[in-house]
C-alpha cells in the first residue's frame, strides 16, 4: 500500500510539473479597451479563428450602438509569442439603414510580468452613394486593450 | 401540334427575356488593383464569406512575396446593392521568419453601365518585438480594383 | 549680310541651348485631383515654403465647403529631384462654427516623359468636445493630383 | 487714511500676482509622448505659427535619429478653447540620404483639473523611387503627449 501511495504522490507531482503553463495572447477572453469599451472573445477554434461580441462604453458617447457581434483569427501561439491578429465588427446599429464595419488590426504583447496588451489600429467604414463620396467613408485610430480580469 | 412549337418557342423567349440580370458586387472572380495587383476571389458560401488569394504584380517590386491566401466577406447584395466588404490577405514571404498581414476595408461601387469598381483603404502590419516598437509597424495606404474580363 | 545670318542663327541656338530647363516638381500652379478637386500654389518662397488655396469640385459632393486657404513647404528640388511636400488646409465653411482641418502629406514623382504626378495621404480633422470622443474625429484618404495645363 | 492706501496698493499687488489667468491649450512649452519622446515647442507668433524641435525618446528605438526640427500651427485659443493644431517634423538621420518627414493633426483637450493633452494621429513618409513603390512609402499612429512641468 505504500508504494501506491507513493506512486500517487508521484502522479500528483509530476501533475503539477507539467500542468500546461497558461498560453499568453490567445485572445480569448474579456478585454476592456483605452476608451472604455470592452469585448469578448470566445475560445479559438483549431485554425485560430474566433468570434465575439463588442459593446460600446460610456466613452463611446454614441448611445446609437449596441452590442455586435465581432469575428477574427490571430497567429498560432504555440509558433509565435507575440501574435499579430485583426477582427472585425459589424455594428448593429438601431437606425437599421447605415450600415457601418471597423476592422481592427494589432499585435499581441506580453510584457515581463506576462501582462497582456493589445495594440491595434482600425478602419471604420460607413456606406458612401458613389465612388465620388468615397473619399469621407473612412476614420481611422488606435485602441489599446487590457485583459478584465 | 403547331402551336405547342410555337408556344415552346415563345416561353423559350421569355425565359431569356427574364434571364436572372448577373448579380451585381460578388466580389467573386478575378480583380486588378490600381498598383498591378491581381486577385482571385472563389464563390461566396451562404454567409457572404469568400476565400481566394493575392498575387503581386510587377508593380509591388518586392520579390520576396508569394501568392498568398486571401480571407473575408461582404454585405448581402440581396439587401444592399452597393456592399461594404473587407480581407485580410497573410502574406507568404520567402524569408519565413517575418510575419506580414493586411487588411482591406472597402466598398463595392457600381456605374450606370454595370461596371463594378472596388474603393478600399488597406493596413499592413509587421510584427514588432515590443510596446514601444509597436509605433512604427503599420502602413497604409489605398487600392481600386477592377474586374479582370 | 550672310554673317548677320549666321550671328541670328548662333543667337538662337544659343537661346535654345540656355533656355531654362523647366524645373519639375516645384508645386507652384494648378492642379485637379483625382476627386475632381482643384488646387492653386503660389510661388515657393526662398525657403521652399508655399501658399495657395483649395477648391472642393463637384465631386466632393459638400456644398458647405468655401474656397479655403492651403499652406505648406517641400523639399527643396535642386537637392531631391522627387521632393517629399506637405500643406494643410483651415477649410471655410458656411456653419461657422465647425473647425476642419486636413493636412496632406505626399510625394512629387517625374516620368520619363516629364510628367508630374504628386501622391499623397491626408488626415481630415473635426473637433470634437473631449478625449473621449477623440477617436472619432479623423478621417483619412489619398489623393492623386496632375497638373493643370 | 494711510491704512487704506497700504491696504489697496495691497490688493493690487495681489490681483496681479494671482490675476493673469493662465492661457490653456496653447502649444509652447515642453511635451512628452505615451512613447516616451519629448518635443519643446518655443513661444508662438501673432498668427498662432510656432517652431521648435522634437526629441526621439529611449522608447523609440532608433538610434540614427537625432533632435529635429519641427514647425506648425494652432487654431487661436482666444477663440477655440480647445484648438486643433498641425506640426510637421523633419527628420535629421545620420544616414543624411534617406528623406523622412511626419505630420502631425491633433486636437488639445483640457480636462476640469486644467490638464491638458494632445491627441494627434500622425503620417510619416519616406521617399519613394516612383509612383509604383509608393503604395510603401507611409506608416501611421497616433500620439498623446501630455505637458513636462
Amino acid at each position: 500500500m505504500g508504494r501506491s501511495v507513493f506512486a500517487l504522490i508521484l502522479a500528483l507531482a509530476l501533475a503539477v510539473c507539467v500542468a500546461p503553463v497558461e498560453r499568453k495572447c490567445l485572445l480569448s477572453g474579456s478585454w476592456r479597451s483605452d476608451t472604455g469599451c470592452r469585448m469578448v472573445v470566445y475560445t479559438l477554434d483549431k485554425d485560430n479563428r474566433f468570434s465575439g461580441f463588442y459593446l460600446p462604453g460610456p466613452a463611446a458617447g454614441d448611445s446609437q450602438l449596441f452590442t455586435s457581434p465581432l469575428e477574427g483569427s490571430q497567429q498560432d501561439t504555440g509558433l509565435i509569442p507575440q501574435p499579430i491578429f485583426f477582427f472585425t465588427v459589424n455594428w448593429r446599429l438601431r437606425d437599421s439603414e447605415a450600415a457601418r464595419t471597423t476592422v481592427f488590426l494589432g499585435q499581441c504583447y506580453v510584457d515581463t510580468k506576462g501582462e497582456e496588451t493589445l495594440h491595434a489600429l482600425w478602419l471604420l467604414r460607413e456606406a458612401a452613394d458613389s465612388p465620388a463620396e468615397d473619399w469621407k467613408a473612412t476614420r481611422i485610430g488606435t485602441s489599446i486593450f487590457t485583459r478584465i480580469k
